[in-house]
C-alpha cells in the first residue's frame, strides 16, 4: 500500500479530492540519512508556512511509481509538482536520479520544482550515459525549474540542462537557529562511511589527538543512523530534534558531512567541515555560511594549522543569522504561479 | 556637453527619437580602471548580441544628472534602464553609489537592471548611513532587479534590500576566451594601490623571488592605467585588447585584482589571485572559475606552499570553458520583458 503523507503525523493511502491547490512532494526518503530527512522536513515547513494555500502531499520515493499513477488521476493545472532536494542529483545515486527523471518527465504540464540540490555527474562513460538520460527526461518538461544550492551546482546545471535554474540555500537552512542553553562537553566526529569520503584516517586520528586533553570525551557517529531501519515523515521530526539536541551538547563537531555543518550552524555548535569527493560542502559553506563565526570549512591537512582553527572556533562569539531572504527566488516562483491562478 | 554614446565609435549629444526600444546604460566609466572598462564593454556586447531589438545607449557617469534629465524626456514603457556592473556597490565608492541611487529612484516605472555587482557596506556608522540611503533609493523602484556576481553578494543583497536579486557571473565572463598563440615569457604582477589592498609587501617580495630564476623578466603593473587620463566607449576596446595582448604574453600573473584573473582566464594565462579587503575575488572565483585549470585563488602566505601552487599552474593543461549559459537569469528577465511588449 502506498503511503501518501497528507498530514505530518498520519500516513494515508488515498489522495484527497477537494478544490484546494496541491503541492505534490515526490522523492521523500525512508532511509536513515538524517540530513536527507531534515531536507524533506524543512521543505514541508517551508511550503506550509509561506504558502498555506497549498495542501502539501508527500510521496515516499519507495512508492514513486504508484504515487505517479495516483497523482496523475487527480492533478489539475493549479497544482505544483516537486522532487526533494539534497546532494544526490547526478550519477552517484542512480536510484534517486531515476525516480527524479520519471517525475519530471511525467508532469510536463505542471509547474515542476526540483528543490535545492547539488549535482555531480562523473566524467566516466557510465556517468555521461546517466547524464544523457537526465538531459532527455528533464528536457521534456518546459515548466521544470531546477534549484541549485551552491554556485558550482548552479554553473553545472545551467551548462548541462536547458531548464531554468534558480539559486537558494539548502532547504534545512530555512529552519531558524535555536539556542538550547546546554552546558557543552565533549567533541563529536560525524563521519561518512560512503563513496564520497576523502578525508584520510590518519588525519582523523590526528584530530582526535588534538581534541583529546585527557578529560574531553571524544565520540564518533554518522548522521546516517543505524539504530533504526527506516524513517518516515511520521517519525522524522522527533529524530531530527534528537540529533539537534545531541549536537547542541558538544563543544566541537568534526565532520565531512554538509548537513552536520548545518546542524552545527543551527545549534550554535563550533564545527570544522572537511571536503567530500566533489566539493559540495565547500561550495555551500562559502556561498551561504562563511559569515557564521563558529563554523569553518578547510582543505588543510597539517594538524598544527588545524589546531589554530579549532581553537578559534571553540571561543568564537555567537550571533544571529537568518537565511530566510535567500529563498527569494523560490518564493517568487511559487508566488508568480499563484498569481496566474487568480 | 553630455556624451551619449549611441554608436560604439561615435559620441553624440542628442538622444535618438525613433520607435525602437531603448536600453539606457547608465554609470559608464571614464576613469582608467580597465576592469571597469571591460565590464561596460562586455555589457554592450551582451545586449547587442543577445537582444538586437534594443538600441543600446550609454550614458557616462560623469554626465549622470544631465543624462537622467535627457532620458526622462524620451523614455517609454518598452525601454529598459540599467546601471553598470562591477565591484563598487556599497559604501567604499560613494560617488558611484550616489549616481546609482539617482538612476534607480528616478525611473521607477521601467524595468531597471543593476548589472552584476559585488557589494560591501562597511559596519561603521558611515557605512550604515550609506546603506540606509541606498535602501531608501532602491526601495522606491518596484521594477528594479539587482544582479549579484558572487554568492556572498547575493546573500547580502537579499538580506539588506527588498528588491528581487538575480545571480550571474561578472559581465566580462560573457566574452569568449581567445588563444593568441604567443610565445610566453616573464611574470607580471598586477597589484592594487587602493584601499582594498590587503596583500603584504613582504609576500609580494617573496613571490618575486620565487619567480625570479635569473632569466625571467619580472614586471609590475596595475589594471588601472596611468598612461592615459580618461577612457571612453570610443577608446576602451582598443585599450582592452592591448591589455589582453599583454596578459597573453606572460608565463604567470600574480594579482589581487579580480579582473586580472578574468583577463588571465580569457587568455589562457596562468594566474594566482590573492584576496582584497572583503573577499569579492575569492567568492567570484569559487562560484564561476574553480573549474578553470590554469588559475587559482589563495589565502596562503607561506612562500614554500605557494611555490607548489605556482608550479602546478604554470604547467596546467588548457581546456575550453564557456560561462555563456550562466547568464540565463539575466537573459530570461529581458526576454520576459520583450514578451510583455508583444
Amino acid at each position: 500500500m502506498p503511503n501518501y503523507f497528507v498530514e505530518t503525523t498520519k500516513a494515508v493511502s488515498v489522495l484527497p479530492i477537494n478544490s484546494r491547490p496541491k503541492f505534490f512532494a515526490f522523492g521523500i526518503p525512508s532511509y536513515t540519512n538524517l540530513g536527507d530527512q531534515a531536507v524533506s522536513l524543512a521543505s514541508r515547513k517551508y511550503v506550509e508556512a509561506e504558502f498555506p494555500e497549498f495542501q502539501y502531499i508527500e510521496i515516499l520515493e519507495d512508492d514513486n511509481d504508484q504515487g505517479i499513477e495516483a497523482v496523475k488521476q487527480i492533478i489539475t493545472s493549479q497544482d505544483i509538482v516537486s522532487f526533494v532536494g539534497g546532494g544526490n542529483m547526478g550519477s552517484l545515486y542512480t536510484d534517486h536520479e531515476s525516480a527524479r527523471r520519471k517525475v519530471f518527465a511525467t508532469f510536463v504540464n505542471n509547474l515542476t520544482i526540483s528543490f535545492p540540490q547539488s549535482i555531480h555527474f562523473e566524467e566516466t562513460a557510465q556517468g555521461q550515459k546517466e547524464l544523457q538520460l537526465s538531459q532527455e527526461a528533464y528536457g521534456r518538461n518546459p515548466h521544470l525549474y531546477l534549484v541549485a544550492r551552491d554556485g558550482q551546482s548552479y554553473h553545472r546545471m545551467q551548462t548541462i540542462f536547458k531548464n531554468r535554474v534558480l539559486f537558494t540555500p539548502d532547504m534545512v537552512l530555512y529552519l531558524k537557529p535555536r539556542d538550547f542553553h546546554f552546558k557543552r562537553s565533549g567533541a563529536l566526529f560525524a563521519l561518512r562511511r560512503d563513496g564520497e569520503k576523502v578525508v584520510s584516517d590518519n588525519l582523523i586520528v590526528a584530530m582526535k589527538n588534538l581534541l583529546n586533553d585527557g578529560q574531553r570525551a571524544i565520540k564518533q557517529t554518522d548522521t546516517v543512523l543505524d539504530t533504526v531501519d527506516r524513517i518516515t515523515p511520521v517519525t522524522r521530526e522527533k529524530l531530527f530534534d534528537h540529533e539537534l539536541t545531541l549536537f547542541a551538547h558538544q563543544e566541537m563537531i568534526i565532520t565531512d558531512r554538509w548537513h552536520a555543518m548545518v546542524f552545527s550552524a543551527l545549534t550554535g555548535t563550533p564545527c570544522l567541515l572537511f571536503g567530500n569527493s566533489y566539493g559540495k560542502g565547500k561550495h555551500a559553506y562559502i556561498d551561504w555560511l562563511e559569515h557564521v563565526n563558529w563554523i569553518d570549512y578547510t582543505d588543510e591537512t597539517d594538524p598544527k594549522r588545524l589546531e589554530d582553527t579549532i581553537n578559534r572556533l571553540m571561543v568564537s562569539e555567537k550571533h544571529d543569522f537568518d537565511l530566510g531572504p535567500d529563498f527569494g527566488q523560490l518564493h517568487d516562483l511559487i508566488a508568480r504561479h499563484l498569481n496566474t491562478m487568480k
